[in-house]
């Protein structure tokens, strides 16, 4: 019989998630994988006021978390306290001190994993951080290992739940962004403070951890160009939906040319592509994978027990492999001939709505200025008649700079005829 | 560096493509995964009339297995000939000398997995079969790695590529089975003789490789209830549209009440499924996983580079990880607590076709027998009014076993009124 002892630093959600399922499960484990995970310590800053109850284990509990990392009868640190700091410290110890790591903490791998995973092989430890996206539905090992010996051409993914539950709910049920994200409040798929989502943050950080994964490269953070999901109304959504397109906060990591691009913000998509029937909490990510081909892998990418699945499948693997091999998620050799193009230099499909008066000539001077900067127009549609007030003005058009639109659009925005800041929203195609 | 050899017994499409992946990227191995492959020796029989030139490798070729069985240089036996016999005797002589084995033979996997895993295990050795259920497509490990800790209330899968190719186009382009069919051997999506393919045979295999995987039950292939395509015609797919569904050959493995069943049948699905929406060659499984959830896994589960792909991700795997620990995948005791439920016992709900003639009163004697025999209708639609010939009838039926249904089926057959055999397609709610 295999025996894990286990360190668990943070006792929130997902901490208490694992703790419930590795007692619900002792004797599958023991059956299926003759494993018993024994979890030794666990710290938490909150044990101070009060000390949870932890059923039929001893488990010692403690609010310092310098006697998890220096346990000796301690094989692996669970790190679930996430953000940057204290947990790179003590991740950084543990890996001193011999002990594996598990993290389910994305900042933690898009800033430091680079250094981290190098500190791991030193050590001869592994780092497991397979719920850092998607939570447990199965990711990174995959990419990794599922995926060995393919280079990808793209990697495209639908990797927050609370943007894609508003995004959904706006598309689907007609409402503002505002009620949809109290929606998603009163279900407890968003946060009370919802930023790091709604602002793209938290999907720029995955963003960079399959980009590493993918693409052997880890971007500074702050370098991918990341827009989240305030700006979009629910006009924009159903004026796409009639020109058979849907919005989703996607993160996009692709090959182009000799460079490689990574963004995230709403994207336009078809609405037959299997990423645009991606709704509410679901996640995905779509690969291309070369020679393989396309994949797309879905599943319920947030909550305490998808969590909690990833940790454990995390452990389940690190107790049943040997340790005196670098998983293929931790040898990492930054590409150097791969180079980062900046969003001014990247070319899109644009989906434009201006709000223009209803007045002859506005086209003409429109596409006028559009032609000027080289952007293509694919079509215009006026949807309204009003000869009182703006009406909308949507335009699709086809490939063109950042820059080129941006300058194009600042000057529209001038005419007199422009009554307000002009929305543009990529598309992407998918290839 | 990790020296990697290699002897490949069967140089057809699939083998080809390996040699070609193997060639092709062997700086990338080396940098990625400090990984050399040298193919040292292959097998064929055709070897006899024609010997292909592998460039670049010094490799020996022969139409004598036991020379790649036995061969002291050779680490690895990749097991690409197909079929039971020999390929059963050839991994077994191999595990017994010490070789691993990767092989994509599902049916050597169905029938003789477990037998085959206690050998490797007794050899100390491992068997990769990630290639035998959607080729490269990462199922196998995602489903015994990805998601270990966590149990399996159902799996659904279409895992033929031929068969999906010919129900997206019968479905799509309003063909008939045999132009759906020829229109798949044209473009190479079906075989010449496409009997194992569209009889639901080949399903079946990987059904079975499946049930292993997520239930621990390796189940006799010919206990599993196993219906094909050809028997589907454009008018029942054209009425089912009507009706919000889609048929699909699904490979079905769930859980219900203590039992386990297991089948492979056309399918009508809810057409915005995720599953529904799996077209062409691609595949897909869908799992439904306890405490994680939902996950869809698709991608192109057929083609050479496709196969390749997933026999070099066994190879990268292989040659990155320990040999000391017995793979996930190949961990297995049978779960006698299941029992098998048989298809008379198995309860769905129907989709009926009657051909009946337009006249007043057949409807209540349909329904009159389906009443004796205790199955409720949920609704009822006549397609078409014409006195002079047979019209259809379509009515979907609540939850009744298989074995009322077929009663009531052969009496209703027996009116007059019907002239010719119902048809009945099981609807599944995919919960």
């Amino acid at each position: 019989m295999n025996k894990i002892n286990i360190g668990l630093l943070g006792y929130g959600i997902v901490g208490s998630g694992v703790i419930k399922m590795l007692g619900s499960r002792r004797a599958y484990f023991r059956e299926k994988y003759g494993v018993v995970f024994e979890v030794k310590a666990i710290c938490d800053l909150r044990f101070k006021d009060k000390r949870p109850l932890i059923p039929g284990m001893k488990t010692r509990l403690t609010t310092d978390a310098s006697e998890i990392i220096q346990a000796e009868d301690i094989d692996v640190v669970v790190e679930l306290i996430g953000g940057l700091h204290p947990a790179k410290e003590f991740v950084e110890a543990a890996l001193d001190q011999g002990k594996h790591v598990i993290t389910a903490n994305k900042a933690l791998i898009a800033h430091f994993g680079q250094a981290l995973f190098e500190r791991a092989q030193k050590n001869q430890r592994s780092i497991y951080f397979e719920t850092s996206v998607l939570a447990g539905v199965p990711v990174i090992r995959p990419i990794s290992e599922g995926l060995a010996g393919n280079t990808f051409n793209a990697i495209y993914g639908i990797v927050n739940g609370t943007c894609n539950f508003i995004l959904s709910e706006m598309t689907r049920n007609h409402l503002s962004f505002a009620d949809a994200l109290q929606l998603a409040q009163k279900n407890g798929f968003a946060e009370a403070d919802p930023t790091l989502d709604i602002s793209g943050g938290d999907s720029a950080h995955k963003l960079a951890v399959l980009t590493a994964l993918a693409f052997g490269k880890f971007l500074p953070v702050k370098q991918i160009y990341t827009e989240g999901i305030t700006d979009i109304s629910y006009d924009d959504i159903d004026h796409a939906e009639s020109l058979g397109l849907v919005i989703k906060l996607l993160t996009i990591a692709k090959k182009s040319g000799g460079d490689l691009e990574a963004r995230v913000h709403p994207t336009l998509i078809p609405k037959d592509h299997p990423l645009a029937l991606i709704n509410g909490v679901y996640n995905a990510v779509y690969l291309d994978a070369d020679p393989l081909g396309k994949v797309l892998i879905s599943g319920e990418g947030a909550g305490q027990m998808a969590a909690a699945s990833g940790v454990v499948s995390d452990l389940v693997n690190l107790a049943t492999r040997s340790a005196d091999r670098p998983l293929l998620c931790n040898l990492f050799d930054d590409d150097n001939t791969l180079k980062y193009r900046t969003i001014d230099a990247i070319e899109s499909k644009f989906y434009i709505r201006f709000m223009a008066m209803d007045q002859p000539g506005v086209l003409s001077k429109i596409t006028g200025i559009l032609g000027r900067h080289q952007i293509g127009i694919n079509s215009v549609a006026q949807k309204a008649h009003n000869k009182a007030q703006a009406v909308p003005v949507i335009m699709l058009t086809d490939y063109t700079t950042e820059k080129s639109l941006r300058v194009a659009l600042t000057q529209i925005r001038q005419l007199s005829v422009i009554k307000s800041k002009p929305v543009a929203i990529r598309m992407e195609k998918l290839q």
